[in-house]
Protein backbone atom coordinates (compact mmCIF):
# COMPACT_ATOMS: atom_id res chain seq x y z
CA UNK A 1 0.00 0.00 0.00
CA UNK A 2 3.16 2.44 0.30
CA UNK A 3 3.65 5.18 3.14
CA UNK A 4 0.72 8.12 3.74
CA UNK A 5 2.79 11.09 4.85
CA UNK A 6 1.48 14.49 6.48
CA UNK A 7 4.07 17.01 6.14
CA UNK A 8 3.71 19.78 8.76
CA UNK A 9 5.77 22.88 8.35
CA UNK A 10 5.67 24.96 11.95
CA UNK A 11 6.71 28.95 11.24
CA UNK A 12 5.35 31.98 12.19
CA UNK A 13 7.29 33.94 9.57
CA UNK A 14 6.60 31.28 6.28
CA UNK A 15 2.92 31.43 8.20
CA UNK A 16 2.45 35.35 7.65
CA UNK A 17 4.25 34.96 4.54
CA UNK A 18 7.42 36.92 5.00
CA UNK A 19 9.41 33.78 4.53
CA UNK A 20 9.60 30.90 2.27
CA UNK A 21 9.10 27.31 3.67
CA UNK A 22 12.46 25.45 1.93
CA UNK A 23 11.90 22.57 4.35
CA UNK A 24 9.10 21.14 3.79
CA UNK A 25 9.29 20.65 -0.18
CA UNK A 26 12.70 19.40 0.69
CA UNK A 27 11.43 16.76 3.01
CA UNK A 28 8.83 15.99 0.47
CA UNK A 29 11.74 15.85 -2.48
CA UNK A 30 14.44 13.76 -0.08
CA UNK A 31 11.29 11.26 0.64
CA UNK A 32 10.65 10.81 -3.28
CA UNK A 33 14.12 10.14 -4.61
CA UNK A 34 15.08 7.56 -1.08
CA UNK A 35 11.59 5.38 -2.04
CA UNK A 36 11.20 5.81 -5.82
CA UNK A 37 14.76 3.55 -5.85
CA UNK A 38 12.58 0.98 -3.37
CA UNK A 39 9.47 0.93 -5.54
CA UNK A 40 7.55 2.02 -2.06
CA UNK A 41 4.52 4.22 -3.82
CA UNK A 42 4.37 7.27 -1.40
CA UNK A 43 1.48 9.75 -1.21
CA UNK A 44 1.91 13.60 0.60
CA UNK A 45 -0.46 15.71 2.34
CA UNK A 46 1.03 18.73 3.66
CA UNK A 47 -0.33 21.69 5.81
CA UNK A 48 1.25 24.90 7.16
CA UNK A 49 0.69 26.17 10.84
CA UNK A 50 1.99 28.94 12.86
CA UNK A 51 4.20 28.75 15.85
CA UNK A 52 0.80 27.82 18.16
CA UNK A 53 0.50 25.03 20.22
CA UNK A 54 -3.17 24.54 20.07
CA UNK A 55 -2.88 24.54 16.23
CA UNK A 56 -0.11 22.58 15.92
CA UNK A 57 -1.68 19.82 18.20
CA UNK A 58 -5.00 20.07 16.11
CA UNK A 59 -3.07 19.38 13.31
CA UNK A 60 -1.39 16.25 14.50
CA UNK A 61 -4.74 14.95 15.93
CA UNK A 62 -6.57 15.17 12.66
CA UNK A 63 -3.92 13.65 10.91
CA UNK A 64 -3.40 10.66 13.52
CA UNK A 65 -7.23 10.33 14.19
CA UNK A 66 -9.15 11.00 11.21
CA UNK A 67 -6.52 10.59 8.40
CA UNK A 68 -4.40 7.72 9.93
CA UNK A 69 -1.44 8.70 8.14
CA UNK A 70 1.74 6.20 8.32
CA UNK A 71 3.90 9.40 9.38
CA UNK A 72 3.86 12.53 10.07
CA UNK A 73 6.93 14.96 9.64
CA UNK A 74 7.43 18.20 11.00
CA UNK A 75 9.50 20.69 10.58
CA UNK A 76 10.17 23.78 12.26
CA UNK A 77 10.05 25.08 16.13
CA UNK A 78 12.26 22.57 18.43
CA UNK A 79 14.98 25.10 18.77
CA UNK A 80 15.17 27.52 22.09
CA UNK A 81 13.18 30.24 21.14
CA UNK A 82 10.42 31.46 22.95
CA UNK A 83 7.90 30.54 19.99
CA UNK A 84 9.47 27.08 19.56
CA UNK A 85 6.52 24.80 20.86
CA UNK A 86 6.64 21.90 18.61
CA UNK A 87 7.86 19.34 20.85
CA UNK A 88 5.62 20.05 23.74
CA UNK A 89 2.61 19.93 20.96
CA UNK A 90 4.15 16.40 20.32
CA UNK A 91 4.25 15.45 23.71
CA UNK A 92 1.17 16.15 24.37
CA UNK A 93 -0.15 14.09 21.36
CA UNK A 94 1.61 11.16 21.48
CA UNK A 95 1.02 7.65 23.59
CA UNK A 96 4.16 6.13 23.32
CA UNK A 97 7.84 8.14 22.95
CA UNK A 98 10.49 6.18 21.03
CA UNK A 99 13.09 7.75 22.36
CA UNK A 100 15.89 5.31 20.79
CA UNK A 101 14.64 7.08 17.50
CA UNK A 102 15.19 10.43 18.68
CA UNK A 103 18.56 9.51 20.44
CA UNK A 104 19.68 8.38 17.03
CA UNK A 105 18.80 11.26 15.43
CA UNK A 106 20.31 13.20 17.79
CA UNK A 107 23.47 11.37 17.74
CA UNK A 108 23.58 11.48 13.83
CA UNK A 109 23.39 15.94 13.83
CA UNK A 110 25.76 15.83 16.60
CA UNK A 111 28.19 13.94 14.61
CA UNK A 112 27.35 16.67 12.14
CA UNK A 113 27.53 19.71 14.22
CA UNK A 114 27.94 20.62 17.88
CA UNK A 115 25.44 23.15 17.59
CA UNK A 116 22.94 20.51 17.21
CA UNK A 117 22.66 20.13 21.06
CA UNK A 118 20.32 23.08 20.64
CA UNK A 119 17.44 20.86 19.05
CA UNK A 120 14.66 19.78 21.35
CA UNK A 121 12.71 17.37 18.79
CA UNK A 122 10.41 14.66 20.02
CA UNK A 123 9.34 11.44 18.24
CA UNK A 124 6.05 9.20 19.28
CA UNK A 125 3.66 7.35 18.25
CA UNK A 126 0.16 8.26 18.24
CA UNK A 127 -2.61 5.66 17.04
CA UNK A 128 -0.98 4.70 13.86
CA UNK A 129 1.01 7.13 12.92
CA UNK A 130 4.41 8.12 13.63
CA UNK A 131 5.08 11.85 14.20
CA UNK A 132 8.70 12.65 13.59
CA UNK A 133 9.80 16.28 14.63
CA UNK A 134 12.42 17.62 12.29
CA UNK A 135 14.16 20.87 13.01
CA UNK A 136 13.28 23.73 10.48
CA UNK A 137 16.79 24.54 8.82
CA UNK A 138 17.43 22.57 5.26
CA UNK A 139 20.59 21.55 6.18
CA UNK A 140 19.13 19.45 9.89
CA UNK A 141 16.44 17.82 7.86
CA UNK A 142 18.87 16.31 5.62
CA UNK A 143 20.98 15.10 8.38
CA UNK A 144 17.82 13.71 10.06
CA UNK A 145 16.44 12.20 7.08
CA UNK A 146 19.56 10.41 6.84
CA UNK A 147 18.54 8.33 9.96
CA UNK A 148 14.67 8.52 9.99
CA UNK A 149 13.83 7.12 6.30
CA UNK A 150 15.88 3.50 5.75
CA UNK A 151 13.67 2.99 9.17
CA UNK A 152 10.08 4.25 7.95
CA UNK A 153 9.19 0.96 6.18
CA UNK A 154 9.96 -1.36 9.03
CA UNK A 155 8.44 1.26 11.50
CA UNK A 156 5.64 1.85 10.12
CA UNK A 157 4.88 -1.99 9.53
CA UNK A 158 5.17 -2.73 13.14
CA UNK A 159 2.62 -0.05 14.46
CA UNK A 160 -0.15 -1.09 11.60
CA UNK A 161 0.79 -5.03 12.52
CA UNK A 162 -1.85 -5.56 15.58
CA UNK A 163 -0.92 -9.60 15.63
CA UNK A 164 2.63 -9.10 15.65
CA UNK A 165 4.30 -9.99 18.47
CA UNK A 166 7.85 -8.66 17.08
CA UNK A 167 10.12 -8.95 20.13
CA UNK A 168 10.50 -12.97 20.68
CA UNK A 169 9.75 -14.13 16.71
CA UNK A 170 12.94 -13.66 16.00
CA UNK A 171 15.00 -15.87 18.61
CA UNK B 1 25.01 -9.88 50.38
CA UNK B 2 24.82 -9.77 46.63
CA UNK B 3 22.05 -9.30 43.99
CA UNK B 4 18.26 -9.71 44.15
CA UNK B 5 17.35 -9.83 41.09
CA UNK B 6 13.98 -10.13 38.91
CA UNK B 7 13.37 -11.62 35.53
CA UNK B 8 10.20 -10.56 33.98
CA UNK B 9 9.89 -12.17 30.49
CA UNK B 10 6.73 -9.67 28.71
CA UNK B 11 5.24 -11.80 25.76
CA UNK B 12 2.15 -12.59 24.49
CA UNK B 13 3.11 -15.56 22.38
CA UNK B 14 5.00 -16.85 25.39
CA UNK B 15 1.86 -16.54 27.95
CA UNK B 16 0.03 -18.19 25.29
CA UNK B 17 2.62 -21.34 25.24
CA UNK B 18 3.06 -19.78 20.88
CA UNK B 19 6.74 -19.19 21.61
CA UNK B 20 9.74 -20.73 23.93
CA UNK B 21 11.43 -18.04 26.11
CA UNK B 22 14.77 -17.97 25.00
CA UNK B 23 15.68 -14.40 26.08
CA UNK B 24 14.53 -14.39 29.53
CA UNK B 25 16.37 -17.81 30.58
CA UNK B 26 19.43 -16.11 28.68
CA UNK B 27 19.48 -13.31 31.05
CA UNK B 28 19.71 -15.22 33.77
CA UNK B 29 23.14 -17.21 32.07
CA UNK B 30 24.76 -14.27 31.08
CA UNK B 31 24.42 -12.66 34.74
CA UNK B 32 25.63 -15.79 36.71
CA UNK B 33 28.48 -16.57 33.87
CA UNK B 34 29.23 -12.44 34.67
CA UNK B 35 29.23 -12.67 38.45
CA UNK B 36 30.73 -15.99 39.12
CA UNK B 37 34.16 -14.45 38.19
CA UNK B 38 33.28 -11.48 40.90
CA UNK B 39 32.08 -13.80 43.41
CA UNK B 40 29.10 -11.51 43.73
CA UNK B 41 26.43 -14.02 44.71
CA UNK B 42 22.87 -13.82 43.08
CA UNK B 43 19.54 -14.80 43.45
CA UNK B 44 16.61 -15.09 40.72
CA UNK B 45 12.88 -14.77 40.89
CA UNK B 46 11.55 -15.01 37.36
CA UNK B 47 7.67 -14.41 35.77
CA UNK B 48 5.97 -14.27 32.65
CA UNK B 49 3.22 -11.83 31.83
CA UNK B 50 1.24 -10.91 28.79
CA UNK B 51 2.19 -7.73 26.79
CA UNK B 52 -0.74 -6.14 28.52
CA UNK B 53 -0.27 -2.90 30.80
CA UNK B 54 -2.01 -3.20 34.23
CA UNK B 55 -0.14 -6.96 34.66
CA UNK B 56 3.41 -5.39 33.74
CA UNK B 57 2.80 -2.44 36.19
CA UNK B 58 1.27 -5.17 38.60
CA UNK B 59 4.21 -7.70 38.44
CA UNK B 60 6.64 -4.55 38.82
CA UNK B 61 5.20 -2.87 41.97
CA UNK B 62 4.96 -6.18 43.68
CA UNK B 63 8.69 -6.85 43.56
CA UNK B 64 9.69 -3.20 44.08
CA UNK B 65 7.05 -2.86 47.10
CA UNK B 66 6.74 -6.12 48.64
CA UNK B 67 10.21 -7.38 47.57
CA UNK B 68 12.43 -4.65 47.42
CA UNK B 69 14.83 -6.75 44.88
CA UNK B 70 17.73 -5.14 43.98
CA UNK B 71 17.29 -5.36 40.10
CA UNK B 72 14.18 -5.95 37.60
CA UNK B 73 15.13 -7.18 34.53
CA UNK B 74 12.43 -7.41 31.66
CA UNK B 75 12.60 -8.37 28.25
CA UNK B 76 9.92 -7.37 25.51
CA UNK B 77 7.13 -5.03 24.54
CA UNK B 78 9.94 -1.86 23.74
CA UNK B 79 8.99 -1.57 20.19
CA UNK B 80 7.18 -0.46 18.15
CA UNK B 81 3.76 -3.21 17.99
CA UNK B 82 0.27 -1.71 19.13
CA UNK B 83 0.64 -4.23 22.04
CA UNK B 84 4.28 -3.20 22.81
CA UNK B 85 3.76 -0.96 26.16
CA UNK B 86 6.50 -1.84 28.49
CA UNK B 87 8.05 1.56 28.47
CA UNK B 88 4.95 2.98 29.50
CA UNK B 89 3.90 0.59 32.13
CA UNK B 90 7.81 1.05 33.64
CA UNK B 91 7.34 4.99 33.73
CA UNK B 92 4.18 4.78 35.87
CA UNK B 93 6.34 2.64 38.70
CA UNK B 94 9.34 4.45 38.62
CA UNK B 95 10.07 7.60 40.42
CA UNK B 96 13.24 8.73 39.15
CA UNK B 97 14.25 7.67 35.01
CA UNK B 98 17.92 7.16 34.93
CA UNK B 99 18.46 8.81 31.76
CA UNK B 100 22.01 8.42 31.37
CA UNK B 101 21.71 4.84 31.34
CA UNK B 102 19.43 4.16 29.07
CA UNK B 103 21.44 6.27 26.63
CA UNK B 104 24.56 4.28 27.19
CA UNK B 105 22.48 1.45 26.31
CA UNK B 106 20.64 3.30 23.24
CA UNK B 107 24.06 4.20 22.21
CA UNK B 108 25.88 0.68 22.37
CA UNK B 109 22.90 -0.95 20.47
CA UNK B 110 22.85 1.69 17.69
CA UNK B 111 26.54 0.90 17.36
CA UNK B 112 25.77 -2.33 16.63
CA UNK B 113 22.78 -1.59 14.38
CA UNK B 114 20.63 0.92 13.19
CA UNK B 115 17.57 -1.03 13.96
CA UNK B 116 18.49 -0.43 17.19
CA UNK B 117 16.20 3.21 16.86
CA UNK B 118 13.50 1.28 17.00
CA UNK B 119 13.73 0.37 20.99
CA UNK B 120 11.74 2.56 23.14
CA UNK B 121 13.23 1.01 26.42
CA UNK B 122 13.04 2.28 29.94
CA UNK B 123 15.09 2.66 32.87
CA UNK B 124 14.64 3.94 36.47
CA UNK B 125 14.08 3.43 39.98
CA UNK B 126 11.68 2.57 42.00
CA UNK B 127 11.76 2.67 45.93
CA UNK B 128 15.26 1.06 46.16
CA UNK B 129 14.80 -1.47 43.10
CA UNK B 130 16.32 -0.26 39.94
CA UNK B 131 14.35 -1.33 36.71
CA UNK B 132 15.90 -2.02 32.95
CA UNK B 133 13.89 -2.75 30.05
CA UNK B 134 15.73 -4.86 27.62
CA UNK B 135 14.25 -5.34 24.20
CA UNK B 136 12.56 -9.09 23.37
CA UNK B 137 15.53 -10.34 20.77
CA UNK B 138 18.43 -12.46 22.23
CA UNK B 139 20.64 -10.53 20.55
CA UNK B 140 19.95 -7.32 21.63
CA UNK B 141 19.65 -8.57 25.11
CA UNK B 142 23.37 -9.44 25.05
CA UNK B 143 24.28 -5.95 23.42
CA UNK B 144 22.51 -4.25 25.94
CA UNK B 145 23.33 -6.62 29.02
CA UNK B 146 26.84 -5.76 27.88
CA UNK B 147 26.43 -2.48 29.25
CA UNK B 148 24.41 -2.79 32.39
CA UNK B 149 26.05 -6.09 34.12
CA UNK B 150 29.20 -3.94 34.96
CA UNK B 151 27.41 -0.87 36.37
CA UNK B 152 24.88 -3.36 38.64
CA UNK B 153 26.88 -3.41 41.83
CA UNK B 154 27.81 0.32 42.09
CA UNK B 155 24.15 1.49 40.99
CA UNK B 156 22.64 -1.06 43.49
CA UNK B 157 24.97 0.61 46.06
CA UNK B 158 24.31 4.01 45.66
CA UNK B 159 20.08 3.00 45.47
CA UNK B 160 20.39 1.52 48.89
CA UNK B 161 22.58 3.63 50.83
CA UNK B 162 20.63 6.09 52.78
CA UNK B 163 23.77 7.98 54.34
CA UNK B 164 25.83 8.57 50.98
CA UNK B 165 26.03 11.72 49.67
CA UNK B 166 27.57 10.41 46.73
CA UNK B 167 28.52 13.41 44.75
CA UNK B 168 30.81 15.69 46.58
CA UNK B 169 32.98 12.97 48.14
CA UNK B 170 34.88 12.30 45.45
CA UNK B 171 35.98 15.45 45.67
CA UNK C 1 24.48 42.88 28.33
CA UNK C 2 26.54 39.42 29.37
CA UNK C 3 25.50 36.13 30.96
CA UNK C 4 23.88 36.56 34.81
CA UNK C 5 24.51 33.11 36.19
CA UNK C 6 23.50 30.95 39.25
CA UNK C 7 25.43 28.57 40.77
CA UNK C 8 23.66 26.29 43.20
CA UNK C 9 25.09 23.95 44.84
CA UNK C 10 23.18 21.09 46.10
CA UNK C 11 24.25 18.47 48.61
CA UNK C 12 23.77 17.35 52.19
CA UNK C 13 26.81 17.37 53.62
CA UNK C 14 27.91 20.86 52.27
CA UNK C 15 24.93 22.00 53.73
CA UNK C 16 26.19 20.51 57.05
CA UNK C 17 29.05 21.84 56.81
CA UNK C 18 30.61 18.54 56.79
CA UNK C 19 32.38 19.05 53.25
CA UNK C 20 33.52 21.77 51.04
CA UNK C 21 31.97 22.60 48.24
CA UNK C 22 34.71 22.38 45.40
CA UNK C 23 32.27 22.17 42.53
CA UNK C 24 30.15 25.26 42.97
CA UNK C 25 33.49 27.91 43.17
CA UNK C 26 35.23 25.43 39.84
CA UNK C 27 32.06 26.29 37.51
CA UNK C 28 32.55 29.86 38.19
CA UNK C 29 36.30 29.48 37.62
CA UNK C 30 35.88 27.61 34.59
CA UNK C 31 33.11 30.19 33.07
CA UNK C 32 35.27 32.95 34.00
CA UNK C 33 38.19 31.58 32.29
CA UNK C 34 36.25 30.32 29.41
CA UNK C 35 34.53 33.75 28.98
CA UNK C 36 36.98 35.68 29.65
CA UNK C 37 39.11 35.02 26.28
CA UNK C 38 35.88 35.71 24.45
CA UNK C 39 35.01 39.07 26.23
CA UNK C 40 31.52 37.97 27.25
CA UNK C 41 31.11 39.90 30.63
CA UNK C 42 29.38 37.86 33.66
CA UNK C 43 28.08 38.05 36.85
CA UNK C 44 27.24 35.47 39.13
CA UNK C 45 24.88 34.65 41.94
CA UNK C 46 25.80 31.58 44.13
CA UNK C 47 23.28 29.53 46.26
CA UNK C 48 23.81 25.89 48.77
CA UNK C 49 20.76 24.16 49.82
CA UNK C 50 20.57 20.53 51.17
CA UNK C 51 19.18 17.62 48.60
CA UNK C 52 15.43 18.54 49.76
CA UNK C 53 12.96 18.57 46.45
CA UNK C 54 11.10 22.13 47.77
CA UNK C 55 14.03 23.43 48.78
CA UNK C 56 15.39 23.13 45.53
CA UNK C 57 12.51 23.95 43.84
CA UNK C 58 12.34 27.05 45.51
CA UNK C 59 15.63 28.21 44.83
CA UNK C 60 15.26 27.24 41.10
CA UNK C 61 11.85 29.17 41.01
CA UNK C 62 13.51 32.28 42.22
CA UNK C 63 15.95 32.76 40.04
CA UNK C 64 14.12 31.80 36.72
CA UNK C 65 10.69 33.99 37.95
CA UNK C 66 11.88 36.59 40.11
CA UNK C 67 15.91 37.23 39.07
CA UNK C 68 15.59 35.98 35.45
CA UNK C 69 19.01 34.95 35.10
CA UNK C 70 20.42 33.90 31.45
CA UNK C 71 21.70 30.30 32.87
CA UNK C 72 21.71 28.38 36.37
CA UNK C 73 23.88 25.66 36.38
CA UNK C 74 23.42 23.23 39.52
CA UNK C 75 25.63 21.15 40.67
CA UNK C 76 25.46 17.89 42.40
CA UNK C 77 21.72 15.36 43.45
CA UNK C 78 22.43 13.72 40.14
CA UNK C 79 22.80 10.33 40.90
CA UNK C 80 21.45 6.84 42.05
CA UNK C 81 21.50 7.56 45.83
CA UNK C 82 17.85 7.89 47.55
CA UNK C 83 18.71 11.83 48.64
CA UNK C 84 19.65 12.76 44.68
CA UNK C 85 16.17 14.11 43.33
CA UNK C 86 18.22 17.39 41.40
CA UNK C 87 16.47 15.97 38.05
CA UNK C 88 13.12 15.22 39.22
CA UNK C 89 13.08 19.21 41.10
CA UNK C 90 14.38 20.48 37.76
CA UNK C 91 11.78 18.62 36.00
CA UNK C 92 9.23 20.07 38.43
CA UNK C 93 10.37 23.78 37.58
CA UNK C 94 11.28 23.79 33.73
CA UNK C 95 8.31 24.35 30.86
CA UNK C 96 10.47 22.98 28.02
CA UNK C 97 13.25 20.04 28.04
CA UNK C 98 16.05 20.32 26.05
CA UNK C 99 16.96 16.78 25.27
CA UNK C 100 19.72 17.47 22.68
CA UNK C 101 21.53 19.42 25.06
CA UNK C 102 21.14 16.65 28.06
CA UNK C 103 22.15 13.71 25.19
CA UNK C 104 25.21 16.04 24.24
CA UNK C 105 26.34 16.25 27.84
CA UNK C 106 25.62 12.48 28.37
CA UNK C 107 27.80 11.41 25.17
CA UNK C 108 31.08 13.60 26.11
CA UNK C 109 30.74 12.18 29.86
CA UNK C 110 30.22 8.31 28.32
CA UNK C 111 33.15 8.90 26.34
CA UNK C 112 35.23 9.76 29.09
CA UNK C 113 34.08 7.00 31.65
CA UNK C 114 31.08 4.24 31.22
CA UNK C 115 30.40 5.53 34.78
CA UNK C 116 28.19 8.49 33.61
CA UNK C 117 25.73 6.04 32.77
CA UNK C 118 25.01 6.83 36.38
CA UNK C 119 23.98 10.32 35.85
CA UNK C 120 20.77 11.41 35.36
CA UNK C 121 20.98 14.76 34.96
CA UNK C 122 17.84 16.91 33.43
CA UNK C 123 18.34 20.15 31.22
CA UNK C 124 15.21 22.78 30.40
CA UNK C 125 14.05 26.11 29.71
CA UNK C 126 11.97 27.85 32.86
CA UNK C 127 10.77 30.93 31.10
CA UNK C 128 13.39 32.53 30.22
CA UNK C 129 16.23 30.75 31.82
CA UNK C 130 17.72 27.88 30.92
CA UNK C 131 18.50 25.17 33.68
CA UNK C 132 21.48 22.98 33.55
CA UNK C 133 22.16 19.70 36.05
CA UNK C 134 25.91 19.27 36.42
CA UNK C 135 26.95 16.32 38.57
CA UNK C 136 28.86 16.56 41.85
CA UNK C 137 32.38 15.65 41.05
CA UNK C 138 34.43 18.29 39.76
CA UNK C 139 35.60 15.57 37.25
CA UNK C 140 32.41 15.33 35.76
CA UNK C 141 31.91 19.81 36.64
CA UNK C 142 34.88 19.79 33.88
CA UNK C 143 33.80 17.50 31.15
CA UNK C 144 30.32 18.47 30.98
CA UNK C 145 31.19 22.39 31.20
CA UNK C 146 33.05 21.57 28.21
CA UNK C 147 30.19 20.92 25.88
CA UNK C 148 28.01 23.55 27.70
CA UNK C 149 30.06 26.71 28.07
CA UNK C 150 30.01 27.37 24.20
CA UNK C 151 26.29 26.72 23.56
CA UNK C 152 25.59 29.33 26.42
CA UNK C 153 26.06 32.43 24.02
CA UNK C 154 24.05 31.11 21.46
CA UNK C 155 21.52 29.57 23.65
CA UNK C 156 20.77 32.54 25.40
CA UNK C 157 20.17 34.69 22.94
CA UNK C 158 17.61 32.25 21.48
CA UNK C 159 15.69 32.16 24.22
CA UNK C 160 16.02 35.51 25.05
CA UNK C 161 14.86 36.58 21.44
CA UNK C 162 10.90 36.99 21.46
CA UNK C 163 10.69 37.93 17.37
CA UNK C 164 13.52 35.84 16.16
CA UNK C 165 11.76 32.80 14.24
CA UNK C 166 15.29 31.40 13.81
CA UNK C 167 14.41 28.02 11.93
CA UNK C 168 13.66 29.67 9.02
CA UNK C 169 16.19 32.45 8.83
CA UNK C 170 18.89 29.87 7.57
CA UNK C 171 17.33 29.00 4.35
NA1 LIG D 1 24.83 14.79 46.83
Amino acid sequence: FGLRIGVLTISDRVSRGQAEDKSGPLIQQLLTEYFESKNTPLSFVTALVPDELPQIKEQLLRWCNEDSLSVVLTTGGTGFAPRDVTPEATKQVIQRETMGLTIAMMNESLRCTPHAALSRLVTGICNSTLIVNLPGSTKAVRENLQIVMPLLPHSVALIRDNNTSHSFEKN
